[in-house]
């Protein structure tokens, strides 16, 4: 028997949930998890079946969903089990260390196909573990051209996500739209405090007892994209910005590696700057 | 439109999720959350579903659930709203206090009928919200008679659940008989460690770093009864016992809060010695 | 033998410590704890000394003390236990609940001398509790009247502290700095993310998965004072506005409550727009 | 001007805080951070204190200090910054992945001297960091081989501490003997709750609704020595073994990490069958 999931958005309306439970069992499929959720303001309706059995043609299955679904719906049949990405990086190692041996371990749930760092700090790191690592300087060229040469070499790898594991250059609106939806960022703060530079000196002066981490979708608006994880840890007046720093990098870890893990596995949803998460 | 909710038990088998929604369209309703779980080594299935729409006859949506379910299914549609409690105490106010002021606030999700302590420590309080306190005595007479006399007092109060709300004394397993599933209980300690008496002194000896405490419903055993809801803190070498006596009561208050919480909203249901909490 | 209390700030210098520490040792009492930070950008040093042994004349040591520390010095010895506190409030209940509650049974290590609202909802609960309640309606008056009654109130009762247990007037720069390091407030955010009105509408909007709240002393900013305590829980995209309001309220009540805490036993000093706890 | 580090031991006596602060401000240093404790059953004083200035000859403050403390007082002065330490492992890679990751980009503040291993699995993971991996099997031999076989690698690097990163052999007595005081374990479980093989097994049975990890110094008794550092996760009635197993590996590493950056910074104590922790 196969483990199949099912992914639907669509229009919310009434019996939703029973046609779309009612086909599973036509196939004689069993449900072992359902998850739904109706966005009230956008009246949206989001799914996650898990259901095994065996579905012998999934094009079936999709014109039997398609017939009693709104038009405009949204469906994924078990898409692919082990995503393909390409990580970015400058100079910090903290996320980029917990990527690369869980990667090395398979317990990613994903192939880093490529590093790529607009420095060389991590380069050896990255080659250590057999990984091919670009590096693409940002210096002496016109943003417009940095980025294109990001694009070519991540083009070549066709990526299911793009990891900003601690990136520490700005991405033009042009150059997110080109990977809209697959862009996943690691930022240095509780967002919305702290928006910006320097969330730890920020943090600092202002005498916070929190400090936090947020993993987002990236969109056009600099820290603004819909929200995945947020984790948030104890400090106090001994810490210094650099300690402040320190810190942050445990739970700038411990939430994109969590993000990673349910994006990867299937387990969120884009409805507009929101995401929906069933963990 | 009413808002309706259908919690149902049963053994497990392919389409339960389909026949179940599908009644519910029938009803002209829409299944506004739906959640389901399969405890494999049981094969029992749960399910609560929240609905809207209107049911004008709960008789006919409980036939047509019994015609296609397991023989063995335990329905509730509509469960009452209001739970009514009895709450035991001894000495100790934390847990009281905090039940008494949602109580007095209408946000407990139940009516508190009656406060039994076996001390009067607790009496003026609870009076101070005009609640009727029944002082209770154990010293100079038996167990069986101590427990008969708690008995017919709960039993003129017909509650649906007896919240021990730090109540010190044992019960026998033929009082907990009586009240079978109805009964929770906080424990001071992080269950299972330190089972049984004194459990901040055991901690302290211990010199853990971590201190917790536990709800959950009570059965025959000691300490043993399925857990609803658990939570710990941070505790360190300058600790005293009394100082993680007082660390502790924040979070038996937490967590005895949370755990009524879930209950009287239906959240739980027991299955053997475990609970499925469908947050 | 007494336990003793000595707070002291001032100009850093070399040797403070074993100055102060040989004053104590002076008068043959045993140091117990000891805490001291320096805060470097400003270069001022902050201890709380807990002794045990008799002193038998205060104005001895204090002079002794003032002998061997910089001029600018601020010196508290054994200062008062039981602190006095007016509580203000509007119309939520659930930190006020807590705070007669401890009050009651003499946890809270202050006295409620008042409890003071601008609606009348709390009245019969403050009063349930044998507490003055003073109904002082901001409507149909300037806020200089208002303030003013409120102020004429308060000094009645010559509180160390003016608790603000969800106060929902914006106090006037003027009335803050009448009690200037005596107001402490629960503002419904995690600071400095949704500063301002309506922050659980923010949160929600902003799609975050973490909400927060933060006690902290009133400066003439609004929500920018001293922060004393913070904490943040999870929420997710099933979380109405409403659903946070809720939730947040048993955070509110933790923090502030926290926040009493530390304030009350002398462990915050303020430094500048931050705070130094001695926890 | 340098920073200097300070930890003592010693029977407690009245004004001993006086003592050590006055002579090391007789070297003309300033205490940045003095940290004392008293534990109260064993009368024992520990204190520990960062100061700025030079030392040119630590033998004469050594001396000092002697001629005015207890006469069995342990005393270390700039201990080492770069401890030594070598990791067993067995064949779960989590924890050794983040110390490897750490170690490589230098903020472990320890020296990996080697990994052993009583499995092959990680010998490529730790090549790959260009670190010495020795494979010793358990099997076909006695435990007394055996470990004669660890203790003859361990000894040839000296080191400062062993770190136990998910190694599944239980040592003797004697083993540990030879390193008292020099072990740590990473126990995968709540400590006391769950002691002994298989925690998460045992935490699925009970239906808990957290599991934990424990990092503990070793002595002979099984998960028995001084806690160093423990934490929590949330789990619901959806975590198979598999799934807490896959959750625990998470605050495994992080407990593990925690208590090495503590006792690496030289922040704890033993004191019997606890620790004093300095964070």
């Amino acid at each position: 028997m196969d483990k199949n999931l099912l992914l639907i958005q669509c229009r919310d309306k009434v019996g939703l949930v029973s046609s779309i439970s009612h086909i599973i069992s036509k196939f004689n499929c069993n449900i072992t998890s359902m998850r739904e959720f109706v966005d009230e303001p956008s009246k949206r309706f989001f799914t996650r079946v898990e259901f095994s059995g065996t579905i012998a043609d999934e094009r079936i299955l999709l014109d039997d969903l398609l017939s009693v679904l709104p038009q405009d719906s949204k469906i994924k049949i078990n898409p692919k089990r082990e995503k393909r990405i390409v990580v970015l990086v400058t100079k910090e190692y903290h996320c980029l260390g917990d990527i690369l041996t869980r990667h090395f371990f398979q317990s990613l749930h994903a192939e880093v196909c490529a590093v790529i760092g607009n420095h060389d700090v991590l380069q050896k790191f990255a080659e250590s573990f057999s990984l091919p690592y670009h590096y693409v300087s940002h210096e002496n060229k016109t943003k417009e051209l940095f980025e294109g040469e990001l694009k070519d070499i991540i083009n070549v790898y066709l990526p299911d996500y793009i990891i900003l594991a601690k990136f520490m250059r700005i991405l033009s609106p042009d150059f997110i739209a080109s990977f809209s939806d697959k862009i996943i960022n690691i930022h240095h703060s509780f967002l919305p405090a702290f928006i910006g530079a320097n969330p730890y000196r920020k943090a600092f002066e202002r005498g916070v007892k929190l400090i936090g981490a947020t993993a987002h979708f990236v969109t056009n608006d600099l820290d603004e994209g819909p929200i995945i994880a947020q984790q948030t840890i104890h400090v106090n007046h001994t810490f210094t910005v650099s300690d402040m720093v320190t810190a942050g990098k445990e739970i700038e870890t411990a939430v994109l590696s969590k993000a990673m893990q349910l994006v990867f596995q299937d387990r969120v949803f884009i409805s507009g700057n929101k995401t929906i998460v069933f963990e």
